[in-house]
């Protein structure tokens, strides 16, 4: 790496938990500079504008996050493990999840569905990857005879993210897990009652 | 109601959806006199800070939110219908809701969960008591002999709760509302399957 792109890696990553708690519009270029200990001048002859800087955070916190999915999924070989490797992945984690300022997908879709089109596009991808990535999970475990042929992988993948999502927001705002485990629990019995083969 | 009481309802009415399209960091003074006409003085000699009309503000997106509600569920007698109402409601109003910028509860709950203490309270509490307005309906259910007794009703509002504001989540940042739904025929599939006697 060069060393402006060390620099810019760094002020990621010193913005990423910021962005993540206190949200786009909450998060000042005096945040910035404080976390980073870099002044506005170093900032800005790294980044074009705030945007620039909030797309690169965003883009670091769900490459982490898929980074440790994946990690939790891809230890198992069968796709009906898989899908539960993703349960039990929030079941372990949801504390350091939480910590962080929670979902990224989350915090940044209900900030930018209204007013930030440069954001709301990248969450739409990762929406529509997160999508494809869990359907694939279950065509798997179909070609592993182990799912229905019969289901509509896309459509259970979209419940269980809409299950995730509104529960790791009922969690977080309670200070309470069980909300997000009990969604994760309705993702199991759909699982177990309506994917098993 | 006083002049200065008018004022205050004035000021919320047309701040109102400002804050729940753009959210409490994102609403600045200037929008707030851009959208009443009135002067920054005007603005706070009725109110002691921005802290005050977010929480003005949210307590009245949400009694609408409530009202709205609970005409579609009053306008049934059975517990069992009721629930279904509460379904219906969203299939019908979803693109209102959209346009005033979304489910209170769920901008309010995501930007406040990190930082700002005296919003989480209030969001706290409006969950606490939308789980107790379903629990009940569920209960009288019960009492009608629809709903099988030994459903946990606190743990079936939260799930429900839990669906719709995922649903809200993942068919507003996808400008689509089939995600939305997706969650709705899901608790209609809960409710025809596990809390029908």
């Amino acid at each position: 790496m060069s060393k402006a792109e060390i620099t810019k890696a760094y002020i990621i990553e010193k913005s990423a938990p910021i962005f993540n708690t206190k949200g786009f519009a909450g998060t000042s270029l005096n945040d910035i500079t404080e976390a980073t200990g870099l002044t506005k001048g170093a900032i800005y002859g790294n980044f074009e504008d705030k945007n620039e800087i909030a797309l690169a955070v965003y883009n670091y916190n769900v490459a982490n996050m898929k980074r440790r999915m994946n990690e939790a999924i891809d230890s198992k070989e069968l796709g009906y493990d898989k899908l539960f490797a993703y349960t039990d992945y929030y079941r372990r984690t949801w504390e350091k999840v939480f910590e962080r300022g929670g979902c990224p997908v989350l915090n940044a879709s209900v900030e930018a569905d209204d007013n930030l089109p440069f954001l709301k596009r990248s969450v739409q991808n990762t929406i529509k990857g997160w999508i494809k990535s869990i359907s694939d999970i279950i065509e798997l475990g179909k070609e592993q005879n182990q799912i229905r042929k019969d289901i509509n992988s896309a459509k259970y993948a979209t419940t269980i993210i809409t299950l995730i999502e509104g529960g790791i927001m009922m969690a977080k705002i309670n200070n309470n897990h069980e909300p997000l485990f009990n969604a994760l629990d309705r993702i199991e019995t759909i699982i177990k009652t309506e994917l098993k083969k």
